[in-house]
């Protein structure tokens, strides 16, 4: 039974964390911290009978007597900070922030200034691909929710060289609100999304060059919020190496995740939000044109779980040697 | 042709006004003014090409040189600063806030203390009760959005005499959420409230001593937070007096409403928020039980046009001897 | 270990029962069927993986072969077709439609015309106060949605002799859309509801004659439809007696629940849907006005776990003497 | 004054038209019909006191005695069918389906087989750049929705020779609900729809040629259902001509579009839904990588408006020498 704690609990990954943990088998939610003085910030009425530990503030001592596993699901800046002093007090540590995701230095320079450097023993935390590093990590970078989605998407494609050389990547995602955060915004007032739907970031979102990173190619990406809580659906577009047949990309996402117990390979019938709400899962299905020459990628996920909460228990799961599933179903 | 201002212009009530008022065949939209110094937060995207000036900072003397007529659209303490000193400089006013919809000073003293005493020439706006002294009048108190729902379902009965004497008076409103203005908060991010629902402000809202005021009775009053963005669905539980009749009931409305012409009465059929969004419309429906003890009275609005800024423009209508439904259809 | 069945799988209620049973520690769901002749209606891609089996055409004798407790989740003529030839075969049955739900004759042939009578062994399945009699049951009928969250609110003011005398006692109820079930209508069609709230039903809803019959009161009950998919607040307007204090109010709550695992009393915390959606709690909270005189109580459950299939789960646990949180943490 | 008939009344398409026509002051609305035989769903609460005729069978001599001009909002087979038998009784046509956009007969055949051949005098009803085609014409085949918001977005850039020659061309579109029609399907369902989205018709949808025909190129497009009701947002991905600048694609939409009176040129500002919900706006902005290759081109539109009702008034003033924005403001 490892001792884990959650850091940054009152935020909605930090919430899901806590529905997840406190009925993981293998695991024992010792302490749950925010940064929130006002104790009524720190209730969480959805919880009740759930979790009825106390929300604490964050004291860093605290947490490494009381658990072995922290988990961060904290702004990167304040990951870039703590994850460290936690890592140097002997835990292992699952961060949902971006902080740790490039690879690059000068990316991670542009990108998420206030990382300082890459801790030794960090592996990123897309799982299906991951699982060696992930097994052998003291700090598992889990991945942006976009990048899940794009890349549980792409890669097997990529990996069996089905996707042109000269191919444009076209990554069209569409997020619910709760993507974007606790924090109450303009961005994320009820009467500016209710019945509309906006893009934003294009050409200069962070999720970027973590999808370059892990695909090595140019990716166009764009999100875009819709008016749910819950979900991302996002939609690629590749142009097929000259040849391809509708079965070669079948049979690619097949091996792929012929072992991934979170990854439902849809075939033609694609994916829908609804289906993977409030689950682990990520569901995958494409269309390829009549001529074989251009294909749809779509996958679907429950940003909140596979995009983060969800993905970070999986990560843990593997790290510490347990049952991949456990806690998750 | 009336010289109108727009006073507190860039929030949702504010917008709507605009939105009227630039096609009012009877006014000419000179000035419209925000509190906001920042020039980003006074772009109205939506508006663009129906109304294209500029939205100013406020300065009285500006409003009073250039319009007849203003409406404020502002928070009650910034209206109840504001009116009078429009007034004084001989502008009619039309006021959205509920600084001045009191008449009882110890109840104003209570929900609005920001607002010193009523000036000379304050007409209560629920047009379809009030025509001859909003005609009369200098300065059109337009009712809240609940109020306006709930008394145009209850003031018929109550003329007529057909609630019973010991009867109380429920008042169940469901709202969308831009009644709760523009300014983000938690309980308005859109993650809180998306597939939910609320009460709030239970026993304790301040449009509960305006519909007191109005019927001359105790009122229970509950409004609820309904995920949608624009609408009012108000549900009113009374007793009927002995021996009141289905039929009495229809009469009642109908001859209330026979010259109301943003009132539609719907009979059995029950209003629904659809109908009436983007309207100024109130539709007015009821139900009565089989023993002729007990009716359900359901109306529907617009909050944001009936609700406010058309009621308003309705108001203004009346006060100035134009067609009451003038830049309304 | 029981052997489980669901009829009905493909609805709303009968897939959040495959949810719920699949993953039971107590349960082997070992057939599930529905009325579908098309094999394409019959997939459930939200439920791929968390249960794998195939839904079937519904055969009596199949369904007795194979399972100890069937669960029905049909509309209520079929369940009053069927439910009394399973019991003949000797299944225990926890039905989730209304058909059995009314005790007095004269009510049931009015509101449920096809239910030829009572079985013998029924139980009323409102769990929290009708334990002992669940235990002994062959039938338990599950209690409506609006009925569970309705009584919830009402049970524990009525026992302790809270409510006045002569008062009305209103339920004013805001539904989600899948309360309406999975067949398409005008009433459930996506463009008439969203941004919409609809009253139906007033003062004729056979869900009325069941929360009368639980309080041995006239009630009025008024559903109404909100745009969201899953949850129903529910709103109770009461009279207190003559000196009820709200510390009495609050202990009748406190009291009544002490030993109900779904019931979370929140106190004048009023509940909200999104608590409780995805869950299989009850949460209840309350206001008195200052006169001590009127109380509100506000009820929140989502309509397809505590209102139907985690209800019919947590019966199907009192019934077998498991652990009655069995399946729905 | 042009006598006009609605032919089509009670779907979404065909109450926008009333509620457009009711208060067009250069057309009286004096006939609508619909296929209903049901009394009951000829009713439209939402329009009462906008327009206050019957919604009558269709007798076509009965159409036209009494219309000079009719809007056709049918399903294509019944488009195909009625409008050459207007046409023949010598009425223009304003035809809101797909039949007659097509000009070769083969692909006509393919995706509009009912449609026999084109009548003489048929224009393409995109109107900002088909004017002169309109003017002279017998019947005004009005776009689809979501070719109206794609095409405004790619043919300036097409025109301005800024795509670069072997560019994919991708359309991303997000629509809400009321595309779908007002027909009750399992795919429309509220509960199938609120908190997800899904793709649909990928490589297979019949607008596709339809956007094909207008630039000659090929193109990729994938709509979405997103959980609202009205509008599209539209997202285009091209590749740009070797050596482009922001300014020119800037310039290329400024005059693309300096004498349309209802599409705003929004810049890098990329519009929303809600920006153009219940008008008859198209809003595009744009966004170029800091490369300079590739352009994101986004466009906002009310399907039952600019995409639908609204631009068949605009093509109908056009076609009959009014003003352009005749009704539509």
């Amino acid at each position: 039974m490892y001792r884990v704690a959650v850091i940054g609990a009152t935020g909605y990954a930090g919430q899901e964390l806590i529905r997840i943990l406190a009925r993981h088998p293998g695991a024992e939610l010792t302490i749950a911290t925010a940064s929130q003085t006002n104790s009524a910030a720190r209730k969480l009425p959805a919880l009740a009978r759930l979790w009825d530990g106390e929300v604490r503030p964050l004291v860093l001592d605290d947490v490494a007597a009381e658990a072995d596993v922290a988990f961060l699901a904290l702004p990167e800046s304040a990951s870039a900070e703590t994850a460290p002093v936690l890592l140097a007090k002997g835990l292992r540590v699952v961060d949902l922030s971006g902080a740790f995701r490039l690879r690059d230095g000068a990316a991670r320079a542009r990108w998420y200034p206030a990382t300082g450097g890459l801790p030794d023993g960090v592996a990123y935390g897309l799982t299906e691909f991951e699982r060696d590093h992930i097994r052998a990590a003291r700090l598992v970078s889990n991945p942006g929710c976009y990048p899940t989605a794009a890349l549980l998407s792409l890669v097997p494609l990529a990996r069996a060289g089905l996707i042109a050389a000269g191919s444009d990547i076209i990554v069209d995602a569409k997020s619910g609100l709760s993507g974007a955060g606790k924090a109450p915004t303009e961005r994320t007032h009820f009467s500016e999304n209710h019945g509309s739907v906006a893009a934003y970031g294009a050409f200069g979102h962070r999720h970027t060059p973590e999808m370059e990173q892990a695909l090595g190619r140019t990716i166009t990406f764009v999100p875009h919020l819709v008016p749910l809580d819950r979900g991302i659906l996002s939609s690629q577009y590749v142009r097929l190496a000259a040849g391809t047949t509708a079965a070669q990309v079948d049979a690619a996402f097949r091996s792929a995740y012929a072992d991934a117990p979170f990854v439902r390979v849809t075939g033609t019938d694609l994916p829908e939000i609804k289906h993977v709400a409030w689950t682990n899962f990520c569901d995958v299905g494409w269309k390829v044109d009549e001529a074989g020459s251009r294909a749809l990628i779509v996958s679907a996920i429950d940003n909140l779980v596979k995009g983060a909460a969800g993905s970070a228990v999986q990560n843990f799961n593997v790290m510490c040697d347990l049952d991949e599933c456990a806690g998750l179903r």
